[in-house]
C-alpha cells in the first residue's frame, strides 16, 4: 500500500494570457490530495475517468483511496493533483520506476485526454514540483519561493475552465483590437509583478489590475466581484479571480495578521474562505507499509 | 433680466482614453443648471470664480442667480453647464451677440484659467450644444442622437478629476507597456459601441468592458465598484464609471421599465441614483422678460 500526495494550484499572475504565449506566475498551495494505492486482484476504486486512466497507462491494476481537501471543478488544480498523487502512488506501489518528471508528463497527456484536448501543463507541473512556475509559451522556470500569506475565497459557483477559455477565444477571434492589448496588458503586469515581488504592497496592486484585466476579457463573475471587493475592504493588499474565472475562485495577498479578517470577510459574502500559502513540496510520499 | 440653461453631460465611453487622443462618446443629459442674469448696477452674485470670470471675460456687470439641478465635482460637468448657462445668459441680456460655438470656446478658456490648465473642451461644447458627440484628438463630431436609458449613481465620494488625469499620467509614464495597451483596448470598445449604438445589449457589455479597462487604469473606488456591481444585478445591460473616476458618478444602461429598479439598488447601496436620458438641446433660453 502506498499514500502520496500531491497540492493544489493557484495563478498568481497571468490566466489566460498564457494560452496566448504570455508569461504566467502559478504557484502550488496547501490544501493537498492524498491517495493510497493498492495492489489488489479485485480493484475497487472511485468511478474517476483520471484514475481509470492513471491505471490504464501504467499497466497495472489495483485499489484506490482519494482523501482530497481541494473542492473540485473550483479551479485549484484538484484534477491534476489526483492525478499526480494517483500516479506517484502507483509508481510507488507497483515499483515502475518513472522519475517525477515522467509522472508530469504522463499526468498531462490524461488530464489532456479526459478533458476532450484542453488542458493545461501548468497544473500537472505544478502539483508534481511544488513551488512557483513562471511559464512563458511551452517553457517553465521554476521561480525561488515567497511566503506569500493568501487566502482563497471560493464563489461556489460552478465554472467551466473550458468556456472560459472558448470565450475569451472568441472575444479574440471577433475582436483582435480589445483582446490582444488586454492580454499584452496582462502580460506587462505579470512581468511587472516579478520585479515587485518581494514589495507585497506593489504586488497586491498588480493583482487588483490583472483582475480588471480579466474582467474585461469577460471572465468575471458578479459573486466573484464581490469576494473580490470584500478582500480589498478588509484588508487584503490586492485580489484576483484565480483560475479561468466565470465563477471558480479569487485568490487575496493578505498581510500575515489580516489573514483572518479577510477569510471572514469573503465567508460573510456567501464564499468559503481557505487560508493559505505556498507548497513547496511537490508530490510526496506520505507512508507505504 | 435673461434666464438660460445648460444641461449637464455624462462620458458614455472613453474618459481618460480622450487625453490620449483615443475616440471618446460624451452625452448631454438631463437634468439642467438655470442661470439668471441681470443688468445692474450693484452687482450680487454667488461666490462662484467661473461666474466671475464669465462677467469679466464679457466686459460687463450684473447679477445672477443660479438654480443647478448638478450636484458639483460629481463628474457630470457642472461648471461647464453654470458656465456656459452664465456666459449665455448675459450674451442675450446685454445683447453682445456671441454665437453659440462661440460661447462654447469661450467657456472652455475660463474652464481652463479657474482649473490651473486642466479642463476638458469636452464638457464646454456637450453642454453647449447638447446631444452626444464623438471626440477624437481635437475634432469632434455630432452623432445622431439615441434614446438611451441611463440611471447616474452618484458615489457621493468626492473624487478630484486633476488627481485622476494625474494618476493615469503617471502609469502611462512609468509603465507605458501597461497603460498604452489599456488606452488602445478602451479606444477600440468605443469604435465597438459605436457600431452598435442601436443595441442595447451589446452597448451594455461595451460599457462593462469599459469599466473593468478603467479600473485596471486605476481610478476605480469600492464605492462605484458597489453601485456598478448593484446596477447590473438589477437588471442593467451594463453599467460602469463615468468621468474621471476615484468616486464621483457610475452610469448604467437599463432596459425602459428596470430604471426605476436599478434606481432603487443604486441608492440601496448608498449612492444617489438620478434617472435620465439624452438631452438634445444644449444652452437654451427659458424666458426673457
Amino acid at each position: 500500500m502506498a499514500t502520496w500526495s500531491a497540492p493544489g494550484k493557484v495563478f498568481l499572475f497571468g490566466e489566460h494570457a498564457v494560452v496566448y504565449g504570455k508569461p504566467g506566475v502559478a504557484m502550488a498551495i496547501k490544501p493537498r490530495v492524498f491517495v493510497t494505492v493498492r495492489k489488489s486482484r479485485s480493484p475497487t476504486r472511485p468511478k474517476s475517468p483520471y484514475i481509470d486512466e492513471c491505471f490504464k497507462r501504467m499497466g497495472v491494476r489495483g485499489s484506490v483511496y482519494v482523501n482530497s481537501q481541494l473542492q473540485s471543478s473550483s479551479g485549484l488544480g484538484s484534477s491534476a493533483a489526483v492525478t499526480v498523487a494517483t500516479l506517484s502512488a502507483i509508481n510507488d506501489e507497483f515499483g515502475i520506476g518513472r522519475t517525477r518528471d515522467e509522472i508530469a508528463e504522463i499526468a498531462f497527456t490524461i488530464e489532456k485526454k479526459v478533458q476532450n484536448g484542453r488542458a493545461s501543463p501548468t497544473d500537472t507541473y505544478v502539483c508534481a514540483n511544488g513551488g512557483m512556475v513562471l511559464i512563458t509559451g511551452t517553457s517553465k522556470r521554476r521561480l525561488p519561493p515567497q511566503s506569500l500569506q493568501l487566502v482563497v475565497g471560493n464563489t461556489l459557483v460552478p465554472h467551466s475552465t473550458a468556456k472560459m477559455v472558448e470565450l475569451v477565444g472568441t472575444l479574440q477571434r471577433k475582436h483582435p483590437d480589445i483582446a490582444d492589448p488586454i492580454l499584452d496588458a496582462i502580460g506587462a503586469v505579470t512581468l511587472a509583478a516579478l520585479h515587485n515581488i518581494n514589495n507585497p504592497k506593489v504586488l497586491g496592486q498588480c493583482m487588483d489590475t490583472n483582475n480588471a484585466l480579466l474582467e474585461a476579457l469577460g471572465v468575471g463573475h458578479p459573486a466573484s466581484s464581490k469576494l473580490v471587493l470584500a478582500a480589498r475592504a478588509s484588508g487584503a493588499y490586492g485580489a484576483k479571480i484565480t483560475g479561468a474565472g466565470g465563477g471558480g475562485c479569487i485568490i487575496a495577498l493578505c498581510p500575515r495578521r489580516a489573514k483572518s479578517r479577510v477569510a471572514g470577510a469573503i465567508e460573510a459574502c456567501e464564499g468559503k474562505a481557505i487560508i493559505t500559502t505556498i507548497d513547496t513540496d511537490g508530490a510526496r510520499k506520505e507512508k507505504h507499509d
